[in-house]
């Protein structure tokens, strides 16, 4: 069979991203009400694939959602999607929607099923060492972000403003407290040591962040797991942003003033074994030439 | 043609709501990313519609999104479909999302138009003096209640619990502060006054608060917008539970204590002056025989 280019595909119904459709009744539609992953496809591999399955499966008991596959169906089923897709190099998304039911704030009878997505599309493998610029906003969201929900339209907003000032992400603060960003976590090289915010209910727990972490433990760079304020921010040897689908970068700016740059060695050591393990898992080297605009 | 007994409408495209679909890529099913309105509809009259379409306009503002339609376009395509279904009495719900693209949390090209939906279903005139009993929640959602969003996921939560706890609706607070519930505001009578929470970020301007507060003012009974606690709202003579579906309800119980019913004719006038408005704007007098359960 020919390969697709995107690939959308809901509760077994698979074909090209943009021609797929879904019930208007599912809960996504009224309220949100489900739970997502993403990740990195390099060389058909699904890079840290049981670490975002393990995350989804505890956000969708947070929320009562209760998945109609187990993690090896489930595992299963993303594996030979991605495979159906031209590109080698993907982005893959899922995620896990609260059954299909007339509107009702109130969960449907536990006989309906949950609805599992998934959508597939090109993504070339991004420069590990790219500088980012950032901006700074306020968190106005609600107080359950350790969940990886649905409810993103203030995620969005704050996106959009980073966009409209010519930079790559938000850093949110809540006063003075950095939480993360829009769509990374956010934590900052001091004096040798790695500092993170704490996986509470204000950051969702990267898997990235996670790597990050167990990266700079292998390479005994102490690591601080507190949270540290826009001061420490600005003030930082270095801000690193990582994501699932960005490594870890660093930020060459905040709010239009230089930032970080004073930790250049230790930095490009992290980024370097960050990228290792990206080539050991899927065999694709990141680039180390900047991503296009 | 025949008339629908649920009526689902997209973009133009409409039919029985259980079979419509749309586009997997409605920015919808990744982020939430839109706002609603929902009116009662009695004998075909769509009750206090202008006001819900200011409140439309208002929330897609906020978020900027930008309706396809002009209000009266709109409306006049609300007024047309109510007619297409066979009950009289309906359930009107649309929203607006941000139109259709591949996922990304910057927002689409300004080419890209927004998606108008439309959901109805029907609902037997309510009973306008029904009690009803309450649970109190911690609020925590985001700082962006004032808007009308689709990002109701905490919402459906505290609904549920609610309905596991026997009763019909969550009381939210932060700290000690009452906002508002899950889909209702919430207001108290006390000595002689009605007490209501201002209009300000944690709570959504409801459009039956408004007509609440016009009724009381209307009736010379003292209006007093300020936050109370969840103290006052415990001692309170009467608690009011308001909707755009369910008029100005009194609650007999919060957290299995009970609670008000010590201003019985005070509730009763402001009731019989809400049940009025009803009656005058739709020719159709709301129940006075309790709901089924």
């Amino acid at each position: 069979m020919e390969k697709l280019t995107t690939l959308g595909y809901y509760n077994g119904a698979y074909g090209p991203l943009e021609e797929m459709t879904v019930p208007m009744n599912d809960r996504v539609c009224y309220f949100g009400d489900g739970v997502y992953e993403a990740a990195y496809v390099a060389n058909y591999n699904i890079f840290t694939l049981d670490d975002h399955i393990d995350r989804m499966y505890r956000s969708a008991a947070l929320v009562e959602i209760e998945i109609a596959q187990t993690k090896e169906e489930m595992k299963a089923i993303l594996r030979d999607l991605v495979t159906k897709v031209e590109s080698p190099n993907q982005l893959l998304y899922w995620q896990v929607t609260r059954g299909t039911a007339m509107r009702n704030h109130v969960y449907p009878d536990p006989a309906v099923p949950a609805n599992f997505w998934v959508t597939i599309k090109p993504l070339p493998v991004k420069n590990a060492y790219q500088k980012v610029k950032l901006i700074t906003a306020d968190d106005t969201r609600f107080f359950h972000c350790n969940i990886k929900t649905l409810n993103l339209l203030i995620n969005c907003m704050v996106s959009e403003k980073a966009k409209r000032a010519g930079c790559d992400e938000a850093v949110l603060h809540r006063g003075d407290r950095v939480t993360e960003c829009a769509h990374s976590n956010v934590s900052i090289l001091k004096d040798g040591a790695l500092c993170t915010a704490p996986t509470d209910n204000l950051i969702l727990p990267g898997i990235t962040r996670a790597h990050l972490i167990a990266n700079c433990k292998k390479l005994g760079i102490p690591v601080i797991e507190e949270p540290f304020t826009l001061d420490d921010l600005r003030n930082a040897d270095e801000v690193l942003i990582s994501s699932s689908t960005a490594f870890v970068r660093s930020a060459s700016e905040i709010d239009g003033t230089p930032v970080g740059g004073k930790a250049p060695e230790l930095l490009k050591k992290i980024q370097d074994a960050m990228r290792q393990e990206f080539i050991d898992a899927t065999g694709i080297a990141p680039s180390e030439v900047p991503d296009k605009a």
